[in-house]
């Protein structure tokens, strides 16, 4: 198996990190890094075994890779309009019939609907990943905590070939397992939906948001209104308990800022589209609308502009 | 006409020292300021015309003023706990059936049912203050623009004697006039709820809000939210026409940061109890619950408490 590592940072730099050093055959694509890369290689510190790449494939451009089976994408989403020409060369590479997999690690929901729109002969791969992990420097991954990976097929084709990616990811010592696409995205936003913009929103990590009972009663509601909303758009198998379970598991977790609210302390763009504009929109249409997550939709793009033009 | 002026600060001090001006007999309530003001009098600066009182009846008791007609509260709401022992002597100096008109000139809804629970003898009117002024240093008001107030007969019993008072600020420069009580509390809720506490949440003006179109949008539907309560509560004859009314109003102000961020900028305490939960506990028991409101109760909760904190 071959695969292709499109953003090599926090994501990217360790699933595709962890799978080059089980001796899979990993070509990571790069981009400021690019030279410090090919000269001293890829340092991933990990909480479960720090390790060194010394000989990485390292390439600006897609076009220079060789044909490959598997595509990781650990891009932020503000950045997918970048994906048809990073995309295209790979897919093109490829013997018909047998195009690569594209795994896409990335929040929110709406994310392959939008990407299948771009590139129709893609066959995509929905990774939803539980790590707290971040580039620290050129050619340092930083994974902290966790690191399990929900994979979803979502226009894959066989359930067989999707599989294979997760098999890999397991001998490479990722916990990885298959799971249902839709119902796995709408989980994760249980969770994602209040904490990411609520820690920006209150300038709070989870654990003082826990803390208070008047955010906690309201982060609560939050996972309520994404539950119903889950359950309108046909995913009934997310009951309100799920919230009260997620509410116990961030008490035990450690203090923790989310991605959205690292992006907004070092002033990049926010992930807005994807974890609230796009389910927003679904839940409405559903009939399900998430009010008190609307208003945090319009504080965040209220915030983001502000801190971008000052 | 007799008035004592409880709290003499940005309001307190500018319709007190207004009333004084135009020859009422007023006394004032003093605390750090006393000494101050005793020996220099009061300076009122205003964009109608500024003043100096030179003799100014200082006090730092209520017990030691005399018998009076009127009582201006220009109290924070969240000193309010303070009223029946300030009060408790101007009423008991008052011959029996004359008590004195008590006028709480302060922010948000349910503050007279709850003065008239902790003195129940007290003739209660509302004053309504459409102003900017504020304390600047001792003894000395900054009026910076608007002035007018309405006034709404509480529990004063006749409506003759609340008439006098609006009859006296008028005659004293101030633009006064006897309104609907409850209507009048819930027409300045569809401003200041909104307003107040999301210029907190955000740190911005009120113009700054209104410039982006996401919070534009939520500021009008959070205008909506209160109009749909008042009329739940049965006060029907404000309608969401209202709201873009209000819209317009604000589009034309000058840029303006509400009590509640000045509050929370100077690290005093905010007006939350009377502004958001009062309000929104008789919203959500008439059926009509500001769902989007007690989200940003929520948040100013937390936001008091965190910097309080630090």
């Amino acid at each position: 198996m071959r695969y292709a590592v499109i953003g090599t940072g926090g994501i990217g730099g360790y699933y595709g990190g962890k799978l080059a050093r089980s001796d899979r055959d990993v070509h990571f694509l790069l981009h400021t890094d690019y030279d410090y890369v090919r000269c001293n290689g890829l340092q991933v510190d990990s909480c479960d075994g720090s390790f060194h790449l010394d000989n990485v494939n390292a390439y600006t451009s897609t076009a220079d890779m060789p044909a490959v089976d598997v595509v990781i994408v650990g891009l932020k989403t503000t950045n997918n309009h970048l994906l048809p020409s990073l995309l295209r060369p790979l897919l093109d590479k490829a013997d018909d019939g047998r195009k690569p997999v594209v795994l896409l690690i990335q929040n929110g929901i709406g994310v392959e609907a939008d990407v299948q729109r771009m590139l129709p002969d893609a066959r995509l791969m929905a990774g939803l990943a539980f790590i707290c992990s971040a580039k620290r420097g050129p050619g340092h991954i930083d994974h902290q905590c966790y690191g399990h990976i929900n994979l979803g097929n979502y226009s894959v084709g066989s359930d067989d070939d999707a599989k294979v990616v997760a098999d890999d990811m397991q001998a490479a010592g990722i916990t990885a397992r298959m799971v249902d696409y839709e119902e796995a995205r709408w989980r994760k936003a249980v969770w994602n939906m209040p904490f990411n913009g609520m820690t920006v929103a209150l300038g709070a990590q989870t654990d003082q948001l826990l803390k208070h009972p008047a955010t906690r009663a309201l982060i609560r509601r939050q996972m309520l209104e994404v539950i119903h909303a889950a359950n309108a758009c046909g995913v009934t198998a997310i009951t309100e308990e799920f919230a009260d379970q997620m509410i116990r598991n961030t008490d035990e977790m450690t203090p923790y800022s989310p991605s959205m609210k690292l992006d907004y302390d070092f002033h990049r763009p926010m992930e807005i589209e994807y974890l609230y504009s796009r389910p927003l929109a679904m839940a409405r249409e559903a009939g399900a609308p998430m009010v008190s997550l609307e208003m945090l939709e319009a504080e965040l793009r209220f915030l983001q502009e502000k801190y971008l033009f000052v």
